[in-house]
């Protein structure tokens, strides 16, 4: 299931070490500028090559193949695709047979019966994600004037980022970390009910994102600890202040117009260069594996933007339906 | 939106105090045994009466009226329909004035223009999860032998349920707590790529169910302090199993086999008997307010057999897609 | 598949001889007056009792069951419950054995694999149209100002229908007819590209009325034997007036304004009482079957409003949609 | 709306004059071969070039950029693209302001305030259908072995169509026609009952084809003519075989595995050489309209692939969802 969204309806495709990856946008509204260059600034926020992600360098050029002219969007489907240049698929062949800790060479083979593109984890790659980022740069503009800003709280623990990258570099092992999202001048009302609300499409859009292992609104796993009478975020004016905001922006699934404010925590990168233990599934063996290649020792560290897009995502396709 | 799932299509409907509250299930498979007594038990786990919960006492008896014939599913849509029986709607006008501190009051009445039914929180009420409970002794049978138990991990920061509700009781506050859901038996390949992966399917429902405010996945939040090396899961055995499981069963989105495991926060109730500060919209000033009524001191206690629902709507989507 | 649309969107449920039929709306805007009263007029024009149809009397009394409050619609999703109330289900278990010619008994016996409820076609019943002309009320106050008449052309290959009628009756035979269904008063812009056309949403809807067995717009299949310059319809004014409508009010998709206009064919009736070849699926005989019963010698008769019904909840979702 | 199918779920995307055309398919099954070549004999059926079609001839060539490996579909998303690269786009422009009778300029205008791409019709044109056929090529892999053939049963009212080409070529003016489509070696029980049935799927994809006005299936209209005891297919072996087939293969939206067969009429091209009348939208004044460029006199030919591809895409979903 590769398509996302009522309205603004996205459909990714391709894989980490074939021609490319892409995504179709449905639903864009007419008349947004768009260009190329308008990808730039988030792309390049995803990208790697910095201390504690892959030296595997893409130059992540968007081509917008349809969708606009004249430099606006025209309301037929936007398809943004990026070629993949810096491809190495020596040896992916072998974690058929002895699939890789924390990744999904081993559920992709059962569930695609052996015939999944093995390649750089082929369409399960964080590769995928980039067309994510660029399905959340036109969201953007869409829910503009709304401002969405995600940012690392912790790495590995420390909420030193750079203390913790520096203490991982050169061990072969990987950290994870902790990303808090916000998004200022929110709309209130945006939120269908029950299955539609706001939690409910945020996070769906973001556990698509590979790595991430929880999610959490506001006070989030605080609430368990806290009483009624402190957790009740009081109204203070008739434009739907709140003094407090536990509630992280968030009433019944529906926004209220305080900022939205949610957490994610990223698991360590599955992929390690330490040895590791795996089983042969042909032989039943158990097998010491070394997984060699380009990795990002902190894949949270890419994160953010990519997090920022999913919100974007999901509000937008909240707030064309709020129009209804 | 009160539709979910693109096989097991679920649709709800109902308010707190008016005629009823039901479900509409399509794509049930033909032949499962089925009859009223079978919803018995896991309404009854969701029954209020017990210590820390609502004296508002319901029967809550399920009529099949559509979808079954001879005690089987026919394949045609299934209708659970709950009457309302124990309804007092008194004074509920008052709060879309004065909307209440945690509740959908402020942004129902946004979103839905003043138009919605705003006794016992109308289409916002928990009872709305009548229809999830329903769905969820369906799912379950879709989904069988695999096996789902919910259970609470702590309650207001006490490991010891039954303490921490009687520290509640009679302080007209409320609490909020961590329930732990497991499934096992879980069958493999279960799962869509991308947007339609496990762990989104499930966090979308979770996050409909009302007072949710954060999931996490097998190691979940601890993930942010660990290194690759000890959250990967090794691969133990040539049929999946891993020495540890981090994952809580999912890699890819896809389920691995091992046992799917994710923790929720619930929210204290936001209905409390203590006197609150909020606003009155009309005039702009701050008033106190007093819920009055009959309320769940601790909401929490109620919400396992409805999490057990969500898992097992979501994993029977995912196990008849796998069908194919 | 028993849900239709994308805003507007509604599920249906129910069989002939259970407990009743109904159809939950999703998507209704709020603030719609609406109480049961407002479905009489085209729950009776669907009635049976007139010559030339069944003498089944059913009440047709519709409850609405959720979605309103203070005699406006909420925003929260309506059902409308229809009781069966004149059910007699005596025979219907040979039609397993011997399926009906031209009814569904064998095609649901396979699809259901032998599960489906055959009392009275279960749901596969006309009756479950009942739901659809209580959708195409709320829809019809959705679209309003468009006006939406349907009329019988002819029956039987006769222009005069009363006369198709009285040469019918008695003879335990059945004929069917053609329909032409005009919206008037329309908006322009309504339909989406492509796959969301007009003509491919009113004819999806309109396939899923039993008994239809084809479609034409504008000039339909009378375009066959005609020139492109005879065929062009002439823009005449700046607000999208032409001169002639053999577009049917409908280019690439998207209603220009004129008026909608299409036919479609029903078949006769498939329920009759001269004896009729059957197979036995048991034993593998040709036998005769006389299917006894109350049946509508006409039931194009009926159809009209159903099909006004089906247009107006086409046109509805796609009204919705042209908001964003 | 430019997605379709709950299972073999396809995106459509791209412009007449822009970068190209192509489609995503989401939920191709693993493992079918699949590689470039396979689509050359239905893309070779819909080129243009032979007598009554359009000398814009485009190379067609499909490239597949995702969901493929070592020749086989991987499960992941099957992405066909086609590069323009004939492209003369000079006098588009003059069509948003004086619209050309029978295309979607008006509309589309409307529908996309000013930014619809007018190049070659845009979105609009029938080079979309590119992507339709690519996506049919995979479709009757997926139904194998159910064999779909669409034939011309008259043109322009002659059942001749050789000499209907004749005699139109040459005029400046254009004719429509009636094409025949038959699936052959079906299986039973395809078809979801209610809004998913055979007839409702395939007329939703077959009024996406730009320039078909009408659909029927098996008698069709004829049927308005007929008695039930006519119409009626008797059953004549115990695997559904039926005496006649008046039916078209579909009894209650659900095969009966008797041959699919339903007729479609295409109108006459919009597009002539004649002058003809239209609306200046600035002016408001009538002008006279020569429509430039290279046209099909009679684009039905082109169509019976189209035609097909529809088809198979409608019956891969059902087919996928009748695993269940």
């Amino acid at each position: 299931m590769n398509t996302f969204g009522r309205i603004f309806s996205i459909s990714i495709f391709g894989e980490s070490h074939g021609k490319g990856v892409g995504i179709v946008m449905d639903g864009v509204p007419t008349g947004i500028p768009l260009n190329e260059d308008d990808f730039s600034e988030d792309l390049s926020r995803r990208k790697s090559g910095a201390k504690g992600t892959t030296p595997r360098i893409e130059s992540d050029l968007p081509k917008i193949m349809s969708g606009t002219w004249n430099g606006f969007t025209t309301g037929a489907p936007l398809m943004v695709f990026f070629e993949n240049t810096n491809v190495r698929s020596s040896d992916y062949d072998k974690f058929r047979d002895t699939p890789r800790p924390g990744h999904a060479d081993f559920t992709s083979g059962v569930k695609f019966k052996g015939f999944a593109d093995p390649r750089g984890s082929g369409h399960f790659s964080g590769r995928i994600t980039l067309g994510l980022v660029a399905a959340g740069v036109v969201a953007k503009k869409i829910i503009s004037p709304v401002h969405i800003q995600a940012h690392i709280l912790e790495l590995g623990g420390d909420d030193n980022p750079e203390r913790a990258i520096d203490n991982i570099t050169g061990t072969g092992d990987s950290i994870g970390g902790i990303i808090q999202c916000t998004a200022t001048n929110m709309p209130q009302g945006l939120g269908e009910p029950f299955f539609g609300g706001v939690e409910a499409t945020i996070s769906s859009l973001v556990f698509s994102i590979p790595a991430i292992k929880g999610i959490e609104f506001g006070s989030g796993f605080g609430a368990a600890k806290m009483r009624g009478s402190q957790h009740n975020d009081a109204w203070i004016s008739p434009e739907g202040k709140t003094q407090t905001n536990n509630a992280g922006g968030v009433n019944g699934g529906i926004t209220n117009g305080n900022d939205l404010v949610f957490r994610v925590v990223v698991k360590p990168t599955s992929s390690i260069s330490i040895p590791q233990q795996t089983i042969n599934l042909k032989t039943g063996k158990i097998e010491t594996l070394t997984v060699e290649g380009r990795h990002d020792a902190c894949i949270a560290l890419r994160v953010p933007v990519v997090l920022e897009a999913a919100t974007a995502i999901g509000l937008a396709d909240l707030f064309l339906l709020s129009k209804i």
